[in-house]
């Protein structure tokens, strides 16, 4: 049977009809309130659920990712500021509301698990996804499965130390991760330069500007040593890069394979791919978790 | 049906003689021949098989312990350097030599998996272990087993990069953990000082003296930001501290653990331990691979 994926975002919230061989049928989306009134966002998931069912059989059941942290049972979004949910028992109030089986997912979980059942993580056993987006996002695949981490708290891959003491990170430590390779951080290095986006520094790089290469080339050492600390730990088969830098494709990706394998413990090399499930993973991801 | 366990060391070879319910019934130890020489190697086991077998029932099974990396299939250690063996086939050479199975298992392995069903990590699911020793070594335990890596290599968790483009690791890479973690690290930090073993660094800081204080410290804080770094990416139930500078005790145990939750994203605290399994871990687990 047919399910429902949310992907609730400070922006918008989204919706599909996912069949059970994984097809999307069909795909709304409406605005978030951007009061964040918690009776609106209910009723415009309300809203959604009747758009796509309607000249479809009804679904008995519905996947919600979303941009925060659940508790080890997956019933309540602990914190998830850019919707203003804090302690929010979501599973179940929104079950009542749409008469439906809910179940919870975070956004970056979703993500990883719609690329190994449709992306460039298909038939991995052990797998590493990142999404190089604001954040540093990603997940991991273990034992063929979802891995929800060993007290159900997931993985916060984002938040591993690359430079101890280094850049503080919104988490409070000093040299996350997070700080040297998402987007934010091109973003930062290029702004004295003039450069606003994490494009406008790549693409300065492309064209072959000293300074937007210096940024660019630091970016990618960062990024390969990070990944070869995860590699180090866990030996996955597979890397999966998705987020908006990942766009800039090859430019990016060769460099990141060759400094990464000439970081690795190991002499065989890791394949490292660009994500491939897309904008409408955290819909698929959402839907794959209904049950 | 009993298994010998060898534990082979660049010093000594190590074995034991485990009871299936896991007894460590009968051991041996003898040097390791200080020319490398493999047929001598060989012969060294041999002699300790017939020893241990004396009086008992002969074994089927042979578990080895090598401090080394094993191919894939573990039937070949890669590379052991303290035992000079480089592309050794010695799963076959053995298990011809001494007409019994042979296993072979990494000893940092080794001795995690000892500590999972005899020590601190028993009747976890997920769980993390580090030996503080010369150098950082460790492994997991992911879904109730030991974790070999998702192509078979294992997990090298010395090499994750603490401080990116720092200090110049053996793996060739600059900033690995084990540069900052190891009992090494407190040599080199303190030998300016006239301490020249870990031991003695940590001696000085209990008995207050500033400079000894001040290397603890920033030697607390390193491990505790590592430590975090793990928890971060796959939430462990436990975490095991083992190796000689685990012999400070709660000196050290007490401030890893206070940097450690401080520093973690999740709010719920890790259990941090010191491991149980002790000195005869690596015969142990070598032993527990033995089908």
């Amino acid at each position: 049977m047919a399910k429902i994926g949310f992907d609730i975002g400070g922006t918008n919230i989204a919706a599909g009809l996912i069949s059970d061989e994984g097809t999307l049928l069909k795909k709304g989306s409406l605005p978030f309130p951007q009061d964040k009134d918690f009776e609106k966002v209910l009723s415009t998931c309300e809203q959604l659920v009747k758009a796509l069912e309607e000249g479809n059989e009804p679904v008995e059941s519905v996947g919600v990712a979303v941009p925060g942290s659940l508790d080890a049972t997956a019933s309540i979004v602990l914190n998830a500021f850019n919707l203003g949910f804090c302690n929010t028992p979501l599973k179940d109030i929104l079950a009542e509301r749409l008469g439906k089986k809910v179940f919870l997912i975070n956004d970056a979980d979703a993500a990883v698990l719609a690329e190994h059942r449709i992306g460039s993580l298909k038939g991995c056993t052990d797998a590493f996804m990142i999404t190089l987006g604001t954040g540093l996002g990603g997940g991991l695949i273990l034992n063929d499965k979802l891995y929800r981490g060993g007290r159900g708290h997931g993985s916060e891959p984002g938040h591993l130390i690359l430079y101890n003491g280094g850049r503080r990170c919104t988490c409070g430590n000093d040299g996350c991760a997070e700080c040297y390779c998402s987007a934010t951080r091109l973003v930062t290095d290029g702004k004295s330069y003039g450069w606003t986006t994490a494009k406008a520094v790549i693409d300065a790089a492309k064209a072959g500007d000293d300074f937007a290469t210096a940024i660019f080339n630091k970016y990618v050492d960062d990024i390969s040593s990070y990944l070869a600390s995860v590699i180090n730990l866990l030996d996955p088969e597979r890397i999966a890069i998705g987020g908006g830098v990942s766009a800039a494709g090859d430019f990016l990706m060769t460099p990141i394979r060759e400094n990464t394998w000439r970081k690795v413990f190991f002499n065989e090399r890791t394949d490292i791919v660009i994500a491939t499930a897309g904008n409408d993973a955290g819909i698929y991801g959402a839907a794959f978790i209904a049950e």
